[in-house]
């Protein structure tokens, strides 16, 4: 793409009247309207989407009747855009750069964001605001009503305002359709294998969930050289699709007989795995991954988001002698603005492979068949290209 | 002391008769009497212990009325003595050495402790049985009847028999009232801090419970060169014994108005402090501990022993979001035959501080005094010399 084709001269400081898909009600279609876009305030930049792709997340908060679901609200949180105009004090970018926005933010100048060791910036800490950082909103629609952000990115629309802490800037040369991915779900899977739990070559790995992250994790894992990834899903249909993604080995866990999973998987590597991720967002599950591990080494890394409220529970005589340990991992332990440009290397390298993870691309008017593919369980990631 | 003294020539191959501390009833004064120790099997070395110090384990297991607690036994696991004669099979000890015992195995060989990664030997796993590895009793009263060891070790008795796997040897010139100490407490607390939590220079530490292992963890995180050493106890007579093991601040936790002590910690460390280690045994300090280690890094190391069936709760949105971890570490994290050497040699170059945790010292026939002065509070560690 020209970077000078945005004529962003003629738009800058200006309001951008576009298209957008908006939640109007819980679980209901989006509806593709014109929207108002304000410029980019301080440390902002207004982007112009090229395509984006549907997350799980953006169904869950689709769904959401109660807070933190709120409407009327532009989703969208994995994407690729072009800058087209910047706000006071942004140095870092500038028109025309190609830029992939992420939900976490990242300032490179608090405690955390200059520390090897985290991934949460404690400036502009991650919550599921429905504001910008400033608490305030750029999106309207054309009766003049507020629109709410997601998740600091809201990339269902052609031009989105997102915060420079929540940019990282990529090359021209990758392709958008696969960049975009690396905002979100694939990112967490593969971090958390890398980044969280750092998993080690001829390592066992045990994945709870196969969807995009937990094949993702499998992804990370293979990259890591894990000898054995043992996959678990209540989808025996699962079983095909995740050999392509390193899975080495399927437990169906609805057909487990008198045996429970952990026993199942303890069996199966003699004395646990040195590695269980928990990508559903079960609590239960986070238990039985845990129980599952390898005494003296085994770490559990927790990726799914439940239920608000929920809790995990433990024997504490199974934490002190069995020396394991439990983490969380939010985007997998990455840094945005300095591993995520690592992962698009790798896939240009042709180490990462992220075409397996597209397996649908739409057009931005049929926004509403990606999250029913997603929905039944048919499309893994759904690519939506805002003019194609 | 001369090895030759022992004139095992004399002994090896046939029962010992000698005096042991044996605990007959729950909750009751240890009884001075004869007991006979037999030879040791293959495996084994019969040790002629030269001191034995208190641990608060001593004391837990004495009061226990019901299983694991038993009688009769003989208790003590922290101690120092000479090998007096080996069993068919051992070659890495010979009559003469100097050895102390360790209640985790070390065996050497099993895939565990072959790892650098891990203390849980797979051959000879940890338990509180009351038998040898083989499920035997090397001991017996003068009517002929059974006593139960204690962690396989048993040091309350002028002979006692070990297997090689729970034996270190440590080097004649280490003072053995000095050495004792590295058999338990201590070295769980000094271990979690290095190696199960790997404190780092600069860092921020939080320390549930200032008992010896809690003083032990301070003495480890200050010298892995901690910066905040923050001790949290319900006594506040702590405060100037915990001065000197490197605790640089103090809570008293029965005085924090309406604060949670997590509030505290995390308002003096400004966001929570990077390791947070439980030496008390609670469960509910322990999820006070996770919820005042930092945010993105911080690790909450479990040392206590808490009541059998007791649960560990932690909010699932808390673990997924805040980047921590919980760990639990047995032996302070240690492998006994490289790690203790280590922390021998430390204390011969003036570095590890032993010699401040021996507040008392009494002879054998006193060892009751030694418990009365622990469970009052009184005494760190007491040394019971066998023949002083």
């Amino acid at each position: 793409m020209d970077a000078t084709a945005l004529h962003s001269t003629k738009t800058a400081g200006k309001p951008i009247k576009c298209r957008a898909a908006v939640s109007r009600k819980a679980g209901e279609p989006l509806v593709i309207e014109e929207v108002m876009v304000a410029p980019p305030n301080s440390g902002e930049a207004r982007i112009k989407i090229i395509c984006t792709s549907l997350c799980y997340s953006d169904v869950t908060f689709l769904k959401l009747k109660d807070p933190p679901g709120c409407f009327p609200r532009i989703l969208g949180h994995e994407a690729v855009g072009v800058v087209e105009s910047i706000g006071d004090g942004v140095s870092e970018l500038v028109e025309g750069d190609f830029v992939i926005p992420i939900f976490i933010p990242d300032c490179a100048e608090c405690e955390d964001c200059t520390s090897k060791k985290s991934n949460l910036c404690s400036k502009f800490p991650f919550t599921v605001s429905p504001w910008m950082h400033d608490g305030s909103s750029r999106f309207s629609d054309l009766n003049g009503d507020t629109l709410y952000h997601f998740l600091f990115v809201s990339s269902f629309a052609e031009y989105t305002v997102v915060h420079v802490a929540n940019l990282t800037k990529i090359d021209q040369s990758t392709p958008p359709n696969r960049a975009c991915l690396l905002s979100c779900g694939v990112s967490t899977g593969v971090g958390a294998a890398w980044k969280s739990a750092n998993v080690e070559a001829g390592s066992t790995v045990a994945i709870f969930g196969l969807g995009s992250i937990g094949l993702a994790v499998a992804e990370g894992a293979r990259l890591c050289g894990a000898a054995k990834i043992i996959g678990i899903d209540v989808n025996p249909e699962k079983i095909e699709i995740s050999k392509k993604f390193g899975v080495t080995d399927f437990v169906d866990s609805k057909n487990c007989g008198e045996k429970r999973v952990s026993q199942i998987v303890n069996e199966m590597t003699g004395g646990g795995a040195d590695y269980c991720f928990e990508c559903v967002g079960k609590a239960s599950l986070v238990e039985e991954a845990y129980s599952c591990c390898r005494k003296g080494w085994g770490k559990t890394v927790v990726l799914g988001v439940d239920q608000p409220g929920s809790k995990l529970t433990f024997s504490s005589h199974e934490v002190l002698h069995r020396g394991k340990t439990l983490m969380g991992s939010l985007f997998g332990g990455l840094k945005p603005k300095s591993d995520i440009p690592i992962l698009i290397q790798r896939y240009m390298d042709k180490e990462l492979e992220l075409d397996k993870f597209v397996t649908h691309e739409v057009g931005f008017e049929d926004i509403n068949k990606a999250f029913d593919l997603l929905v039944v369980g048919k499309s893994l990631r759904c690519v939506i290209w805002m003019n194609k």
